[in-house]
Order: structure tokens, then sequence, then C-alpha cells
């Protein structure tokens, strides 16, 4: 595992040919074709194999220099390229990017600066970057790669395959699963913001649950999952969560679901599996989120969701001028919503006595 | 102080006799009853403590397998387990964590790997941890843990009994008061952005301003709180803050105000004492809130609030079908007004003269 | 470059009439008047010029202690202070508060607790701090000051006169330009949001593209900035960035433009120059955002603007009681506009055939 791309002289070459023999599909146009890497249909050079899969980005199709590209079907004639048509462009190029640009391997061992309690396991093929700090008991597994600044707490079990990039924290007697990702200035297993007021003041509760990150998670930079007050906070396995995200205590995110930048989870809310969570939404405590459900940006969820579908809470974008004059009537809704319904009740009056 | 609980052989046990007999309240059932850890009602086992504060988990109570539990007066007849009958279960509750939590000592003096100017004024009972920085004129106060990856700056005061967690920044001439908790990634101290356009760019303009934390603030993980342009930015006795939290240059947090996660309050912006404001709630620039405000999450905040009570601004969740039927008519709300004053014009005209 | 301000005693004092003599603008008073630091109008001391272009604080001119202030000309007859008076008081402020706190050296060299790869170049002139670890392959140029605990990953390069503070992360192969700030706990080049669904999960698919920030950028505290996902992510020269900012992956941010705290940007929207945007603004993906465009704080942005203009979304506050009654209404406009034409169409018979 590494923390690079492969450079290009590290990179091979595959024809169409090839590429259609390992992943399916079917080339149309000359299936010799060289390609060594992935680019987009703008910026791509002959080298590149590129991909059309937004339908605001077929005019490139024209002018493009890639060398190939990657089509839907509907799109196969759009282009004189050689190329390969697929069911879902996105996906057939994501394969085919992991497949081009393999983890670049970094060894393995332990940096002269990093600082690792004598209690603590590390794996023989795991590497331990500068100016990481690892505490008591704490365990460390196979191929996994802990970068510079990382502090790993006491008890901590990290899985094997995992990448912890610079400057990482993660608090005492948290579990990370096996390939799980978690960028630079993550927090994993804060104290909960759990307190009581008591007489005059606020009493801190002791945070004693523990944050469980299963398989295959992704955790963005700056993101931060709290520890549990009682029980664990639990991060299922596949999991992808963007960057600045922030997670109470005692949450659930069930497995496979992603959620955008910028979102905030407050404390004891399970949210389902396979769910999609826009950017900058907010969803409040103690509330059940259904499986399958996509919550639109900037929506903020007050209520539990129960059922599958796409929500949206979203003032409309206006010019400031316009908005002055209509946002202002929102807070007099309920009057206008009262006159609607006594001129209804006049008129009727009137159609019942007509003179 | 310390940065973890207490493991199961750490721990002691007590009876609810003891318990009351230190914390008030009254027994009903087995007063003989021992237990030695608060647990939640789901997963509590019979050496736990449970309670039951929220109305929605009341029946929970019927099926938890806790040794004991902690209710309000108006619940003590909905269960049979022995159980402690309390005016405030959740405040009871959480003097009975702390007691049962207390924190672990970590021992005293400077890691190896940290790296300390001589001038620094450490208390020979505080503990430095590893790679650790902490520059010139700083001062630690007793009984203090900074733990890795912390950085302190040039001429810091920090107090006695603080805990800074992991890779925390504090810039130069911050003062944090004692018994403060600064959770790992929190940043005290950058620079507020404070910029002037001059002609054809913006010209940064110097922040001469300090961070004064007073004592018993705790500060979440990734929260930020940026120094003063010219005078302190400030926060007051018992604020409680939690993560990813923004508050700009010349700030001042009134005591025993607590905010939630992903909140952002502008420069210049006072709030009073005892406060709440939700999770993500966004409070502008150059205001004055009142003591006593609750702001409902992810309300955003553009003028002075200056009489206690709660304040929401939250656009309802609904379907994104629904969405799209609805909202739309935001934009033309003030014709929509219109629309009736005419109505109600015509109709009054009609009344006047019938025929 | 430093991270102070010059304290007391490394302060020189001006008078008045030196000040007009280098930055313009006429004083009225005394100009023989010697100051020596800014100051608010509400804290200065004698030694103190202040300033006053907020109408706001205008009150604060009466009892202010200054030495002297600076005003516009609209303002100049409103204290007997001795005062300068000019076009635009805060850029005038901004101007001499630089002048009279200018940045202080930290010497040069390389601390010896820092990480450095022998293949590094560092310029002579540069600050290597306590804890910091530099990748293979990376540069840093002439007197850039990089302080304690950043990382600088594999092939970085980090321009001229750059300052990173504590706890800086920047990923392999970014590009930093000259008189760049960036402020701890700020991250720059982790992997973009970049998934696609294949089959039962998530597949990631490989970054790898870099970020590129030009000349004379800023970014604050906590602020995040992806790599791009096939091309790079761009800050253009000029740009400021409050803290916890959110940038996706492929971002084009224009020239001088100022972005507030909290603010999130999804990834390929292209932003113009010298657009401001308000904190905690939401701006979606694939977005074209025209020149000089204004966003107003707490705006979600879902569809392009190619117009320059103040856009505003903002959802009026109240008192909860107020809201709940008037925000469920939202949730049957399109109702209430049928009930208002139905309305219309009704009495526009009735006036037709009026018996």
């Amino acid at each position: 595992m590494s923390v690079r791309t492969p450079s290009p002289k590290e990179r091979r070459a595959y024809s169409l040919r090839e590429i259609v023999a390992r992943f399916g599909g079917e080339v149309r146009g000359e299936d010799s074709v060289i390609v060594e890497q992935v680019g987009t249909l703008e910026s791509a050079q002959p080298f590149h194999i590129s991909f059309c899969s937004n339908p605001r980005y077929q005019r490139l199709l024209h002018r493009t220099r890639a060398g190939a590209v990657i089509v839907g079907r509907e799109t196969a004639d759009l282009t004189a390229l050689p190329r390969i048509v697929c069911d879902d462009p996105y996906t057939y190029f994501a394969r085919l990017s992991a497949f081009l640009n393999p983890p670049v391997a970094v060894g393995s061992g332990v940096h002269a600066t990093a600082s690792i309690d004598p209690s603590v396991q590390v794996d023989a093929s795991a590497w331990i970057g500068p100016q990481v700090a690892i505490g008591p008991g704490a365990t460390v597994g196979a191929r996994t790669v802990i970068h510079a600044g990382c502090s790993v707490g006491e008890n901590v079990i990290v899985g094997a395959d995992c990448v912890l990039h610079a400057n990482v924290s993660i608090y005492h007697d948290c579990v990370i699963g096996d390939r799980v990702i978690l960028h630079s200035g993550a927090v994993v297993g804060a104290d909960g913001f759990g307190i009581a007021w008591d007489a005059n003041c606020w009493r801190k509760i002791p945070q004693i649950g523990r944050v469980v990150i299963a398989d295959d998670v992704e955790v963005g930079a700056n993101t931060t999952i709290d520890r549990g007050a009682l029980d664990d906070t639990i991060i299922e396995e596949g999991v992808k969560l963007d960057n600045q995200i922030q997670i109470g205590h005692n949450c659930r995110i069930g497995a496979h679901t992603a959620i955008a930048g910028c979102v905030g989870i407050a404390g004891s809310t399970r949210i389902g599996r396979q769910c999609k969570i826009g950017g900058s939404a907010m969803i409040g405590g103690h509330l059940e989120i259904a499986d399958n459900v996509e919550i639109s940006g900037a929506a903020a969820v007050a209520k539990s969701i129960l059922k599958p579908g796409t929500y949206t809470a979203l003032f409309p974008l206006a010019r400031h001028q316009d908005w002055l004059r209509n946002a202002s009537h929102i807070r007099h809704l309920d009057a206008l919503a009262g006159r609607i319904r006594e001129l209804e009740a006049r008129l009727a009056e009137m159609e019942r006595n007509p003179s």
C-alpha cells in the first residue's frame, strides 16, 4: 500500500484488446491501440484512455486528444475514436483506473523517529513512518502503512492493509478493520459531546464506549467520529466518508452508505445500508434513517425517515433583492393561508347568495 | 488526568445503598444489589446500572438485563428491577458515571522524543508525550497532560489539570485556563480572516490579539478558535464546544454556553451566558446574542437576538418530488401575496356593490 | 517570516506626520502625536491609533482613549482627536497595521527532531521546525518556515516565503507557490471523494491529479483541498480561504476570490475571479460560478451562476413557536397557490356574471 500513484516509468501499457479481455465490453475501431493511463476528455493525450458517462460532457468527445475512450451503448456512435463500448462507462473506468494505478509499495519497518511502546505489536510487513506515536497495547496488522505524525492510542487495534495518512489521531481502545483508509487530520474516538446540566454548570459524562470501524471503510480528511458514551459508535463495512464530516457518539452507519463532505450527524442516530447523503446535510440526534435513503445536499433532517426515497430541503437561491422581497413572507405564511381560507368562505357565501 | 477509562480490573463495585448514601435518591427493591459500571438499557449486563430519562426509551425498561436502573419519580413504577428513584435521572447518571470512571493517572515527566525549548516551564507533575513541540517561553501547569504530536507555541500559558489530546495546535501567546480539555485536531489561535481589498488584491491584516480560554472549557476535535485581530477572542468559563466548530476572531462566548458540532460563528460576535446552540447552526459576524438563548440546529442567524427564547429556521424536509412542487413557489411569494391582496380588494368591492 | 507579532520592545513609534508621508491621507489636529500600535476604539490606549470604518461603531469615537484615529471624510468631524482622514479607513488601517507589525524573523536551519529525506532540497534560508517530516524528492524554497509537526509528502514543491503552521499535511506531488500561508490542520491533496458503485460495493477511483496552489494564497485552519481525480485541483493567485472549508477534487478557484469559514464546494466546480462567498455556504458539484459573484452566508447553490451579483438563500429565523406555525405551510405552497388560482377564476366568473 502506498501514498502515491505510479510514475510514468513505473506504468505499463495495454492494448484495447487486452483491456476488454480482462474487463469485458466490446472494442469498436482499432483494437491494437495502446494506452497506459486514464485521463479526462479535456486533458487527455494520445497515450490516455478517457471516458464519457455524463451527458453534459458529450460535446468534449469531438475534440478530445485521447487515444481511446470508454462509452455507453447510447454514446457509441458519437465518436470515431477507438473505443470500448460497455454498460456502465463510469464503473468500467473505475476498474481500469485501479488496474492501471496499483498501489506502490512503500517498504516495511519502523522509522527511526517513531515512538512505539515496547508492548505494541507491529506486523513485520507494516510500515510506521516518521514522528508517529503508538501507545501501549496497540496492534498494527500486516502491510498497514502509518504515515508521518499519526497518533495511535493505547490498546487500539488497526487491521491489515490499512493506510493512515499523515497526522491522523486515534484514541485509546478503538478498533479499525482491514483495508481501511484514514485521511489526514481524521480523528477517531474523541469524546462524544456528553454533558448534563448540574446545578450551575455542565458536568462531563465519561465517554466509555469505543469507535469500531469495519473493513473497507474510507474516512476523509479532518472527519471526526466520536467514541460512544456507553455503547460503541459503529461504522459498518464499506462505508465511504468524505472530508470534514462529524459523526456523533453512538451513531451506527450502515454498510456501503456514502456520505459527502461537511455532513454533521448528531448522537445516537442510526443510518441504514446503502444510503447516500449529500454534502453539508445535517441529521439530528436519536433518529432512524432507513436503508436506501438518499438525502440531498444541504438538507436538515429533524425526524426519522422510515421509507426509502430521495428527500430534499433546499431554500431556493435568488438574487438578493428578489430574496429580500419573497423571503419575508415566510414569516407570515400562516396569516396568508388564513386570508385564503377567509376569501374562500366569503366567496362561497356570495356564490350561495348572489345578490 | 488520563486518556482512558478504567479497565474492568481497575473498577470497584458498589451497592445501591452505598450509592444513594453518596448521591441521594431513594432505593426501591433490593438495595444490596452490587453494580460496577453504567450501561445502556439495551446493552447492560447484570453488573451494570442503567438509566431511563428519555420517554422514547421507556419500552426498553421491560427487557433490559441491567442489575439496577436510575429512574424519575414518574417512571418509578414502570419496572420491577432494583432502582434508584430521583428527580433528574440523567444528571444522577452523569454524577455516578463520573464517580465510577475516574481519570486514570498517566504519570509525569517529558517523553524522550518531545522537543521542549529550554525556556519552557513545565510543572514537575505534568506529562509531555511523544512528538510534542513546545516553543520558547511557554508554561505548562500542574498535572496537565499533553499527548502525542501537540504543538504549543511561543509564550503560550497552559493551566493546571488540562488535557491536550493528540495533535492539538496552539499558536503563540494564547492562554488556556485550568481543567481545560482540548480534543485532537483542535486549533487555538490561528489568524482570523482579516483581509482588506487594496487596489487589486487582498491585503492581510496582522492578527495581533490572542485567544484566552477560561477554566473548565472543553473544545471538541478539529474545532478552530481564531486569535483576535486587535483585541482577544475570549471563551468564558465552563463553555462546552463540540467538534468541527469555527469561532471567528474577536468573538466572546459567554460562560456555560454549550455549542453542538459544525457550528460556525463569524467574527466579533458576542454570545451570552448559558446559551445552547444546535448543530450546524451558523451565526453571522458583529452580532449580539443575549443570555439564555437557544438556537435550533441548522438555523442561520443574520441579526442580533436580544431576548431569551428558542429560535428556529429550518426548511421542512420533504420527498424530493414534493419539494420540487412546493419550493418553487418561494421565488414568487411576493406575487402570491399580491394576488391575495387583489382578491381581497375585488371581493370587498363586490360585497359593497353586489350587483 | 514568523509566527508572532513584535513584542512591545521590538516596536517602533511614528508620528502622524510620518505616517501620512508614507501612506497618504491628511492629518487634522496635532500631527506630532506619536503612535506605535493599532487598536480598537474600545480598548485602545494613548499609544494606539484606532480606526472607524463601520457606522455601527461610530458612537465609540466619543469615548475611545486612542491617541489618534483613522477616519473617512464623512466621519472626519465626529471627533476632536488627532486623526488621519482618508478615502478608505479600513484599507488604510490594514496597510498601517502591516507596517507596524512586520513579520519577525525566526532564523533558518533544520531542527534536530525533524525527519528529512536526504533527497529533499531545503533552501539554506528556510526553517524546518521540530517534529516535521518531509518525504523524498520534496523542495522547500527560500525563507519558507515549516512549523512543528507538519508533514510534507513525496515530491511536494513548496515555494519561497511560505509559512506552514503547526500540523499541516501536504500529500505527495502537490505544488505550493510563493508567499502562501497554510494554517494548522490544513490538509492539501487528500484523495477526492471518487467512488463508483460496482455490483455490491463502492469501488475507489484512484485520485491521480494534484493540488496546485498559486502565489499569495492563504488557507485557513483545518481547511481541506482534495487532489484531482485525473486533472489537478487549482487555487489561483491571491485566493483567501478561511477555516474549515472543504474544496472537492478538480475544483478551480479563481484569482482573488475570498471564501469565509465552513464553506463546502463539491467536486469539479469552477468559481470565478474576485468572488466573495459567505460563511457556511454550500456549492454543489460540476457548477460554474461567474467572476464577481457574491454568495451570502448559509446559501446552498445547486445551479450554475452565470451573472455577477449577490445571491441569497436564507430561511428567516423566528421564535420557535412562530416558525412551527409558518414553516408547515411550505409543504403545501403548491396547494395554496392552486387555491389562489381557483379563487381568481371563481371571482372573475362572478364579475362577468354578477347575478
